[in-house]
């Protein structure tokens, strides 16, 4: 019966983190903690007030803080994780793996210590081998640890499908499964405009080109931006998922989640529309796949085994 | 009788504009061209695509693109100018004022060429100078030429009066004159909680240290950020003046206005209260103000005059 | 360049009217007019004045008036048509669609007298044969006269649905084609949960004893209520199509559009997936059908037809 | 850490009762229960139902039943009483006060027996009286039973105050004291339009007709439609009071609160300014009134106690 406002701590303050608490408050969700490291405390408490100083023009009630302090996080609902770094020229493969797996480690040490019965996100890449190490080390159950993938991927499908029909954006739907990025596994067959398989009405060459620049849509927005990496289209994705669970909604969005079985695969994170409730994952659904599917996702699955072997 | 979209155009893709930009889409008020100088145009147009891919997700129907090209801004509804350069360390007030004065005259010259009959919002600092010379550059008649100050100024205020007593931001209001920050003139007797003059809620000394954290609001963002300023709240300000036009409320909001009499001061562009619909400023409502109001007035009006000096 | 508020008159001021006058305007898609005979002039009124007595609380900008005088609807950028009687007991169909006919004739002539170039939508049943009655009467091109049955029927389809599988309606669609109520065809094949065909999801029994609760949809609320039909659901419905429209969305909708040759049939208004947007119906969207659901789309065809005979 | 929806019931079927929970599903507040008597349930079934299917198309998760069977409202968050009757032609006001008692003494009963921990939100008139008689039947705790009134007084105000501006409805503000309707007690010094005191805006005897007009407000409404009273404006109150409540927003809003000395009333129920927030009424907000507003007030507070004589 207690009205208390919801709690949702957002760790890494970067432009992804910071978009995300702004959402998420916007939507009044609950308050928002953003959480960055010491050194970074002054611009997160600054971006925090910031976006405080919008809410009476935009009509929202949720407090933001900035802070370096997980105290301040205590008894968070949902924690969201985008801290970590991104990949530099020159790094390699592994050196960013085995860098973000400490990050990933650090922070959701100071998750468990102050919110033990939180549900976690993350976005943070590798993010499927990241998701594992957080699952890992916070000894949460699968169903509080998920990533964020497919929800952006199909976006930017549907973005770009909307585009090539010259239609809207809210008709338009998309499915994948698999890793992130490159090794996204779309199922175009899934795929629809108002209901109608996209198949049959975009040419077959033209659909694989959108499915290829979705695979690539990450690194379109970094060629672009020239220093950095999209974080308009992630938080929004964080959020949505972050509402379906606060809400209760129980949606079925495309998650990273820990399989068990699943599709054949055991042990590992892996993208797969899931339904996301009260609970977390409250359910993984398993489609039929075609031969070529499987292989594909095998393949995928193969891809995020090889980063998970990196891990320490 | 025409459905045509509505076109809004963000003048400079730095944090302001975009994030203006993504809420002017999330409230499907229009497309939205969102420019910025030719060597900056992937990047803009990286942050177009990304806000752009976050539109299947948050369900909003909008067109955003980045741009240099002032000829994709033409037939304009609205434009903001955000575009210009901050202050930097070393740097006089006087070089400042000519350097923006510089950047709003040829972004004038464009948006005049491109969208003859739009209506300008002016961001850039000193915004009272420079709404000045994109009027004097347009020659637009005054209504269609607007500086934005105040929406901010009080926003921050209400955030501050809203944390002391503990209230929604919803229910507190506040009212202010004159200049943008140090030369702001507050209206205390016109600021309210749930219409309840905030004289009679808070000590005066309380009340005056927020007045004076709200002068200095600005700068207490800087200060944190250490590299930058605010943009959320300056771009949810644009955001509500700019959806006061497009959808002809007649709201009653603090606006940067073409004086020609009113409030005692000729030819000079200053913040006063404002009905803002489909007519850009509508009616400049004129106060009785007392003797120590009228005297902040004058000296805020100085102020802006000897900016004003500086203009080439 | 024109900001001038749009302006929808919805003709009806029943519940379903009324319930569609009330959702315009709490979407700020421009100002409502609600109109019905001057017998009923003085609650249309007074239906009016509670709507716009709640603007301020929840705080929308549109006027909303009611009146029995067409003169006031001049110039809508829509028109939605509620108008007319249901069918009482011991009334025969055929004494129905006279009498709806008569109701459109009158209502259209007002229509066109006073917004020569808007868009209808039409609502009153039988819906078909309502729709057609209007685009002969006004003259207009067949792309501004719309009838509403399919967005209400999916509606339907996807509530029960939602409710079967424990999901969120968010991620639940339905496709319907034909007539309305017990003429309608539904395309389950084209009707997913979150993207995954229905049919993978629900077994074969279940989901057809769902079809035919959809079917029956309209006379399960009429047996509820005991004494009138629904008008939520009805009123929610018109307004995802308007806003289709005002909006230019271009969202692609179930619609009762008038056929040329699409799917076989000429002269006749039917339930088909169209694009919605600033021009109307801009497309019919034509889909191969299997010969079973050819047969089912001319019974409903044929049905249809047979209202049409008693057209006088 | 409780994800649970929140649960919102209704007392009362009619048309307050169904549009304040179709307004409550329509925000996502929680899920809702719609209450009537087993006489008119299947009504209340039939509109509950039409409500959950304009769900899919206005995109809200919300479950809504309608039941004559208080067990379904157990555990609610919060419960609205709308039920009762209206005063009837030839009806004594004694009559309608015994009546409506014997109306809230039963439903109490069942709220209190299923929610014990709720808080309750009364709209049934004489409402003053009846919200008093909650309070006692409840036994609950004088800060979890509350009354409307004063919302919906100034919703008309600002309503009329928005039309003879020709102002947004978002800037005008209201404030009014004491009963309901013509036991209003307007305090027109503390009512703005952009924070501007309406006393400077509008002339005397305008404004006070603009008063009387309010008084008179519901009793507008009902001699407009002529069989009922209003409904849209009164559910956009309750739902104002039920969102600040379950949102933890402490928002200012007037309320009718138990006083227990505040401005010089002992033991009654009568509007006051409030703040709401998650423990109901969190807090009394006592101003300063001129000798001519006591003695109003006074008034206003004899007028409920003459009706509090009546109770049995």
């Amino acid at each position: 019966m207690s009205m208390k406002r919801k709690k949702i701590s957002v760790i890494g303050g970067g432009f992804t983190g910071a978009t995300t608490a702004f959402l998420l408050a916007q939507k009044e969700l609950g308050d928002v903690v953003l959480v960055d490291i010491p050194q970074a405390e002054n611009p997160t408490k600054g971006k925090a007030l910031d976006m405080l100083e919008a809410s009476p023009i935009m009509g929202f009630d949720a407090n933001i803080i900035g802070t370096s302090n997980y105290a301040e996080t205590a008894d968070s609902d949902i924690v969201i994780i985008t801290a970590g770094i991104a990949r530099k020229p020159g790094m390699s493969r592994d050196d960013l793996v085995q860098t973000n797996q400490k990050v990933m480690k650090s922070v959701t040490h100071e998750i468990v210590k102050h919110s033990p019965n939180t549900t976690i996100i993350v976005l943070t890449n590798p993010v499927d081998a990241m998701t594992y190490t957080v699952f890992k080390e916070s000894g949460f159950p699968k169903n509080r640890v998920i990533g964020q993938s497919g929800v952006l991927d199909t976006a930017r499908f549907r973005t770009f499908v909307a585009q090539e029909l010259n239609l809207s954006v809210k008709d338009v739907t998309g499915f994948v499964l698999g890793g992130h990025g490159d090794d996204m596994v779309p199922l175009v067959r899934y795929s629809y405009a108002g209901g109608i398989p996209l198949e049959t009405l975009i040419p077959r060459e033209r659909l694989e080109a959108i499915v290829e620049r979705t695979r690539k849509g990450g690194g379109e927005i970094v060629n672009l931006l020239g220093n950095g990496s999209a974080y308009y289209a992630p938080a929004a994705s964080l959020v949505e998922m972050a509402e379906a669970i606060v809400k209760d909604q129980r949606r079925v969005i495309p998650s990273i989640a820990y399989l068990e079985g699943e599709y054949g695969f055991e042990g590992i994170y892996l993208g797969v529309p899931t339904i996301l409730g009260a609970g977390g994952i409250e359910q993984i659904i398993e489609l039929e796949l075609t031969e070529e599917e499987k292989a594909a996702l095998a393949k995928s699955a193969a891809s995020v085994k090889s980063v998970m072997k990196v891990l320490q």
